[in-house]
């Protein structure tokens, strides 16, 4: 494939997640601010509620940082493009978010992640701080069900931010934000379809190889493999495929739900084709039984410059759709 | 060039346009609808207020469409991709943000849009209804200071959009919503950048030319010619470059003011990207005396999966900033 998809408007490719925190913080100065180089905190720290933590690798950017503020995150820890951020920034991200009520870290599935945020909770609870976590993982082709808990997190990670960043933001205790969390993941499906690589900084190749006309459904948001490769296929046909799988997961008694529909660009796929793949997922979903009571459409959690999009389905109950509502003021995020 | 960077999630080239608003309506129900096929309209219309009327060709998604709501526009008028909407859908917009008070039209300064909209204009006088019409023309490239008149509309559209629709919402008389319209376009200058083309649904073919490892500084959101054809250059680089043509278009007596600075991404220009280019505006604003007191950044206007970005820069006086901090809540600009 041509490298002409990947013109980058950076400078130097190792100063680019510094550089794009500092232009973050000075742009969103009014909500958010740097408690150190990588961990992004509200300008005004809460009081008195459990703590939340988010965070993971650079390069799907509006996530992590663009959820910090009121209503979501009280800090996210920032890794290097597509790497985990290393232990002793988790731990500052936490002291951060600690207000005396404990922390809930959330986080996606991923090996480097669960590893260091792991080791930070360790670090943090030898301190006496009490630290909770919770693995998103809705990505319905990384795993099958009966192994759901190996499963990627995907954009369900701001289904999950965000019921729980309400929670906590409620004066939850640790124990009810925690099950919040826990509920919205067990509630929360994606399955995502990748059109074309991304190229992380510097590194001056494409993330993986994907032929001239064709696409992968399944495929994670850093290249990992997915169910399907083919001929690239009409909107209408990928949104069936995706929710498809999606519903076909669910329990018997899960549907006919109210639910939440989240179509998720992953950077260059424009809105106008986002909204297309919207209205052939709602048409999906509602012929599956299932009614489309919130909707939420644009990039979430992207992955540089990739064309593609994701399509999560969370299962709501009147707790979950009403922390939703909640109100937010982050970046990325206003409710 | 490659057309791998042109992979689109859509169904029938022909009837993306339709299929897009239905499922933008369908995920905004609560904000939006549409009065006809091509009339995206606020879901509560608005009583008693001067109404605004903005839109233009498909394509540039979030524009127009998602500025329709409390706080900025009462409908928003759309054409095919890249395309004037005809004068009946113009007029049809007029029609639902009459409200007894007149009607601004605010779009961009193009030939097909000057066109459509006047006739729009004229059909609605005949019925009696006062309409006025500001030409957004912040793009600095596309004509000398002298001739700002012939000027084209990028981004600059947005501020327009926010002040003109604020004053309309605080109960502002035609007059004066036209004289704030006619005040921000004065203030605001804008630059761009392409670094990649994009694909018309079903054309087949790129917009436009640009040769790999080169970008075009000025050039329009549809090709149109820019000033300046050369090899990448690094994010500071092209940030000082756009910066010194819009503080170089400025009097004397406007430097050293207060501004508000967006930094608008064409559609696969990654967020990392979009703030390391703010970074830089930020600072090249400030060493020109300039004090950014607003800052927007992400994808406002569009060019379907075009790579690249535009700086806009708007002198704020006491009403501006006013009208920028009001309320408003629409599918893609809350405050």
């Amino acid at each position: 494939m041509s490298t002409a998809g990947y013109k980058k408007l950076i400078n130097d490719p190792f100063e680019a997640v510094d550089e794009a925190l500092e232009g973050f913080v000075a742009a969103h100065a009014e909500l958010v601010s740097l408690a150190e180089p990588r961990v992004v905190v509200r300008r005004q720290p809460a009081e008195d509620k459990v703590g939340l933590v988010i965070g993971g690798g650079s390069g799907h950017e509006p996530a992590f940082v663009g959820y910090v503020g009121r209503g979501i995150a009280d800090a996210a820890a920032c890794g290097n493009v597509f790497a985990s951020p290393p232990p002793n920034v988790v731990l500052a991200a936490i002291h951060a978010a600690h207000h005396g009520r404990g922390v809930l870290m959330a986080y996606g599935n991923y090996a480097g992640d669960v590893m260091n945020f792991g080791l930070a909770a360790q670090l943090a609870g030898a301190e006496g701080i009490d630290v909770r976590e919770i693995h998103v993982s809705d990505d319905v082709a990384s795993a099958p069900s009966d192994e759901s808990s190996k499963r990627r997190g995907i954009a369900g990670d701001i289904v999950v931010f965000k019921c729980a960043g309400a929670a906590a933001e409620q004066g939850f205790s640790l124990d009810d934000v925690e099950r919040v969390a826990i509920k919205t993941n067990a509630a929360t499906r994606s399955m995502g379809v990748a059109l074309s690589a991304c190229e992380v900084p510097g590194s001056g190749r494409p993330t993986f190889e994907l032929p001239e006309g064709e696409m992968e459904i399944g495929m994670g948001v850093h290249g990992e493999p997915g169910i399907k490769r083919g001929p690239l296929q009409p909107a209408d046909e990928v949104s069936r495929a995706l929710v498809g799988a999606i519903v076909a997961d669910m329990k018997p008694e899960e549907r006919g739900r109210d639910v939440a529909l989240l179509v998720n660009g992953l950077g260059a796929t424009a809105y106008l084709d986002q909204y297309i793949l919207y209205r052939g997922a709602r048409r999906a979903l509602e012929a599956s039984g299932l009614r489309v009571v919130r909707s939420y459409v644009g990039e979430f959690i992207t992955s540089l410059e990739m064309a593609g999009a994701s399509i999560t389905v969370t299962l709501l109950d009147e707790e979950l759709r009403s922390l939703l509502d909640a109100p937010a003021s982050t970046p990325r995020f206003m409710s």
